[in-house]
Order: structure tokens, then sequence, then C-alpha cells
């Protein structure tokens, strides 16, 4: 069975990877919409090659120099551009991989008019999680995890009642400084905080896996995601990354979802749901070569980010969105060399403390919140620096 | 839901800790029947406690003497007796925690009338797989195995296609000899064989556990359950027994089944399935405090009973019941000083080349096979020794 999809960031890593794994299941899948932002280059092939009914790009102007060349494609540009790509009926499936906030938009359109997502931006239900979730289940949308750690959760929970769940386990790998003393993490430079130990990824999101921040957003997105409290999340360091997840069953029995680093079985997982298909990859998990797996529980005291995440998950409201805006700014400014990587943590407990949570948020108040959060720490906090 | 229940085997290591499960989930359980051998002592405690409507001991006589003291209980006894109350139609389930060939007869006449079978007999399915499995699926009954590496496989494929499996991973301690040279193995006695380092069980399963063998016919018993190829049926040496059993898909992806070495939970699992309930123990699975897992491939020059046992599943015929029988006698042998470990090996080496393989063998033939099999090893081999 063919099914209809739309990619909203397919000129990024996690959109390329998707578009190799509709090529690994020819016949599988019919790409409605493609959505990239400024990369035209390989936009371009990937139009050439999977020729989409609909394309967006990120300005008008890029899209009236794609136009000339792509006659027949209907081509919008912007944020509604993503909206219109993602809300459309023909999809089966919208993958949203497109990165903070630009996230939500196109979700929630998706959800309102019936689309199920596959989910690959954290930003979405870290800071509007009540509302993205609500809409879900009242729209009787699927919103399948994408990251690696909750399709872990979502594959071992599979078939089964979450209130048969006793508690989840998110996999850490701990990242560069899981072994090193608080000051050696005080003085470390850019450079060695972008050197992962297991997975490549974006800086960003390599930051935040050196500050266990990255760990404190997927805990708020299981929140979310599953529907559970907050006592029932636990985090693991375990430095092979080798099990993505586990969850313990009221019975005591614990399920795990196990693979290679590798995202191309979370992505074919969230793109072929509820369907399972040969893995495009014809690398196996073979334990005898890992030979040992690690665990070890998350030092809150080195890693205050992490405690700093399940504090504004449980406070819900808007603290998530403020803990999110909050910390995308303190990286970029570690980034640029302006702070230091333990300064992060100050910034976003100073913020926690010093903005008024609301309750209940609308998307506008996350929306005002996002913004109102990355000004404060732009004027305020940053030029204490 | 009530689950009417009977326990074959009641007095033994999986019918007690059964009983504590139905003591553990109050209201969940009726006990129509069961069936203990010779320990009258605490036969009479279960049955003053569960009240079944059926009770079958070892022998006639025992039967007398106990139906002088529970009056209003019919009592059964020997091999019919098993039966009549394993084919019982009032029962939902039939836990047959018998040990050896007793528990063929016994599942076969359940699955039969319809009983589904809780099975905890390693025999019933290695020798006569062919036949019980064929059976249970023209009754449309489930056999849901109750030892903790089948129950883990069982868990992880579960609401899943077979199809969709790739392979499935069993996993063994390796024994008090997995780290010891093939000269410490072959001096091995009694005593240090039956250290077992994780489980603890009866001495015969400890030996086979320290052969390998044990896992050998755990790899034909999930042949038979699972409906899988050899080929796709891999054993891995994971000595801290955390991870029970784990199946790659098709796409990759791993799912596992992990949980302290107790056969409560697997015990529960298949009296309760399909639902899940509280588990009746309270301690959980803190992958911090076990820190470190380890694995390995399975040394099948130190281990050749692992690789018989692959040799035999794959002629199939009558070769496992050949290697089940002369296995046992082997064992017992061994642990009556009569010869050494490594012999066990030899001589189910030597049966298998020596015993014309019965291809689709029937019932009586597997029943014949098996009584030839412990001769020849009585008259034959041990007299060489």
């Amino acid at each position: 069975m063919t099914k209809t999809i739309s990619i909203l960031g397919s000129t990024g890593s996690i959109g390329r990877q998707a578009l190799e794994v509709v090529d690994g299941l020819p016949g599988s899948f019919n790409i409605f919409g493609l959505a990239a932002g400024r990369n035209l280059e390989l936009l371009k092939k990937q139009i050439a090659k999977h020729k989409p009914e609909l394309v967006s790009v990120a300005t008008r102007e890029l899209a009236f120099r794609l136009g000339k060349e792509f006659k027949g494609i209907e081509i919008v540009w912007g944020k509604d551009g993503l909206k219109q790509i993602a809300e459309n009926s023909r999809n089966d499936l919208a993958l949203v991989a497109v990165t903070g906030l630009n996230g939500l938009e196109p979700t929630i359109s998706a959800i309102n008019n019936g689309v199920n997502v596959a989910l690959a931006n954290k930003e979405t239900l870290v800071s509007a999680g009540n509302i993205v979730t609500r809409l879900a289940k009242e729209k009787k949308v699927s919103i399948i995890p994408v990251d690696s750690e909750h399709s872990a959760i979502y594959q071992c929970i599979k078939g089964k009642d979450y209130s048969l769940v006793n508690k989840i386990i998110l996999t850490a790998s701990g990242g560069p400084f899981r072994t090193k003393s608080p000051e050696e993490i005080q003085n470390a430079t850019v450079e060695n905080t972008l050197n992962h130990p297991s997975w490549f990824m974006g800086d960003k999101i390599t930051v935040d896996s050196a500050t266990l921040m990255n760990k404190g957003l997927e805990v708020i997105e299981a929140h979310w995601l599953f529907g559970l409290d907050y006592t029932k999340i636990k985090v693991v360091i375990h430095p092979q990354s080798v099990i993505h997840g586990a969850v313990e069953f009221l019975d005591g029995s614990v399920i795990s979802q196990m693979g290679l680093p590798s995202m191309h079985i979370p992505i074919q997982f969230a793109l072929t749901y509820p369907g399972i298909y040969p893995g495009i990859k014809s690398n196996s998990l073979d334990l005898t070569q890992i030979s040992n797996l690690e665990f070890e529980p998350p030092d809150l005291n080195r890693f205050p980010c992490l405690k700093l995440a399940y504090e504004a998950g449980k406070k819900g409201g808007t603290c998530p969105a403020v803990l999110n805006a909050v910390n995308e700014e303190a990286v970029y400014a570690f980034l640029q060399g302006k702070i230091r990587l333990t300064d992060i943590a100050h910034i976003v407990a100073e913020s926690l403390e010093q903005l008024d949570n609301i309750n209940n948020p609308s998307y506008d108040d996350i929306l005002e919140v996002d913004k109102t959060s990355r000004k404060i720490v732009d004027e305020v906090f940053l030029s204490k620096f």
C-alpha cells in the first residue's frame, strides 16, 4: 500500500535520511510535498527525483528562482508554505523535521486536518505539549516520535495500554563530560563540547547533549507523548547508546529497544507505522561485538540542566517554553564564545525564577513567552558576561 | 475476570511460585485442579488453601491416604490423573510444570480439549514439538512459555507477526565454566558444576546450564514455539542474566525483555496472559544498580552440547528426542560420579550417530525412542566408563 507523505525539512539531516528510507522501500511512498529552507541545490535534486506536487522554501525570492526551473509544480514559501504542505489532506503522514518553534504551526495545522504526524521536532512538544496532545486526541491523529529515544519507548509500549506502564527509562550517552570534574566542565571549550562520543548531530543539540539539557527536553517530550507523570520518567546514563529506551510494566517486566546508533531505524519506523518493512541498511546489531553495556545514574550536580528541565516540566504552564527558549539562546551565546558552558544552567535557572508562569497557555501565549524569554536572555543576562 | 486454572506439578519450584502468583492476585484465579507427586505434606496445605475440585498424586496408595483427609474432593493418580486434570474443559489454562516426558501426555490432552497451556516443561516441545505445535494450531490453543527466555521472546514479539522477525537471541549465563579452560571443564566435580552463578535451579538443569545443553534444548523449543528456522535462532552468552531474550525485526530494530533473575515475572505473565497485572514482588529492575552488561559469543569447542542440539534440531525427526533422553541419562550418570562432565557430549554425539532417525514421528515413536535411547545409554555407553 502506497502512503502519501510530505517532508518538512527535507534538506536537513532527518529529511535527507527520510528520503533515503523512501528510496530504500520502492513503491511504499508517494511524496506529496517537500519543504526546505535555503539549500536550493539539494532541493532541486530531491524535486527531480521524487516529483512532489507542492514545494516550499524559506522566502518568496527563493520560490521565484525555483519556480523558473520547475514549471509544473506549485511552489510556496515561508511559514505559510510549511503550513500548506503539512495540512493538505492528501497526506497520510507529514514528517515535521524543521528546527525550533517553526515546527509548531505546521504540526497543529496537520493535526487539525486529520493528518498523522511523524515528529522530529522537540520544541513542538516541549513548548506546546498541552495544546498539541489535546488536539491530537480530539482529532484522533497519531503523533509518532522520530527521536530515537521516544521511538524506542513507543515501540516498547506498542500494542499495550499506557496505564500498564510503571515507568519509562530514557537513556543518555552522558556526553563528552560524563567523567569530567566540575572544574573541567566549567572550563569546557566549544571544541571539546562538540566532540560527541556516539552520535553525530548539529551543534546546538550537541551542546544540549553535553549539558544533559537534551535529555531534559526529552523528559518533557515523553511526558506529553506518553501521558505519564514525571515521577514515572527516569533517565539513565548509558555511554554505549545501544539501549535507546526501556519500559517497565506493572508486572515488573522490562521491555527495551536497542539498535546501532543510526537514525534510519526510528525514521523508517515512523514513516511505515504501523507496518514494519525490511531495514534499508543491512547492518544488524551484534551484541557480542558490543560486548559491554554500562549504566549509571545521572549526576544532577554536575549536570543541573537535567534537574531544571524536570522542575520546569513539573511546574508546567509556560515554564517548559521558557526553559527551551532561554536554553537555546544561551547555547548560541556559548557557541559564540560569550559565556561558559556552565553559565547555560545559571541563565536558565534565573529566567525560570524571574519570568511569570502562565497556566494552560494558549498558542499565542507560547509564541509570546518564547519571544520574551529570548529577549531577556539577550538584554539582561548576556550583558552580565 | 476470574480465570480457572490447574497446576500440574504444584509442589515443585514452578508450581509453588505459580501459587504465590495466585495468592498475590486475589480474585484473579480459581484453582480447578492440583497435581503433585509424593510431597503430600505440602499438597495438603495447598488443598486446604486453594480448595481445588480435582487433585492428582503419583500413586493409588497416596491417593487413598489423601482421600481420607479430604472427603469432598475427587482424588486421582498417576499419568491418567495428570491427564484428567489437564484436559478438563473447565480450565481456561493448565500450567504444565511437571518434569520430563511426563509433561507430554497432559499437554496433548489439554490442547485436544481446547485448554490453553502455560508450558514450563522443556521436554514436551524438544521431543514432540512437531506433534504439539501442529495440534495447537489445529485446535487454536495458545501455548504460552513459562521459561524466562521464551517468555522474553514471546513478550517481545507480542502483537507483531512472526514473519516480521529477522532473528531471535536467547541469552545464556554461560554457567560456572564460562571462563574455564577445556582441562578445567574436563576435571569439573559435581560440586563445582552445581555452583550456578545467577539462577537457583534443580540439579539436572544446573548441569545442563554448565554444559550449555540447557540453551541447546531451549533453541529447539524456540524453533517450535515461534516457528522459526534454526538460522534465525542465536545464542549469546550474557553472564548477568539481565536481558533474557531479544528479537530483531525486519527493520533492524531490536526489542528485548529484561528483569531481575526471578521466575515470578514469566510465571505471572503466562498465568494472566493476555492481561498484565501488578507484579506480586515489589523489586524493580534498576539498571544503574547492575551497571554493566556483558555479551560474548558461545564457544562451541568448549561447550559442544550446544552445537549438538543445533544439529539434532536441524536434522529433526526423532533426533531431538534422542538428544534429550540421552543427555538426561548422561547427566544423572555424571551426578552419580560415573562419568566426567565432558563425557555427556561424547555420549550424546555417539547416540545421535548410531540411532536411526524417524521422520515425522508419531506420539508412540517418540515414547519408544525415548525409552530406547535411555536403555542404550545405560547398557552400552555407561559400561565403557
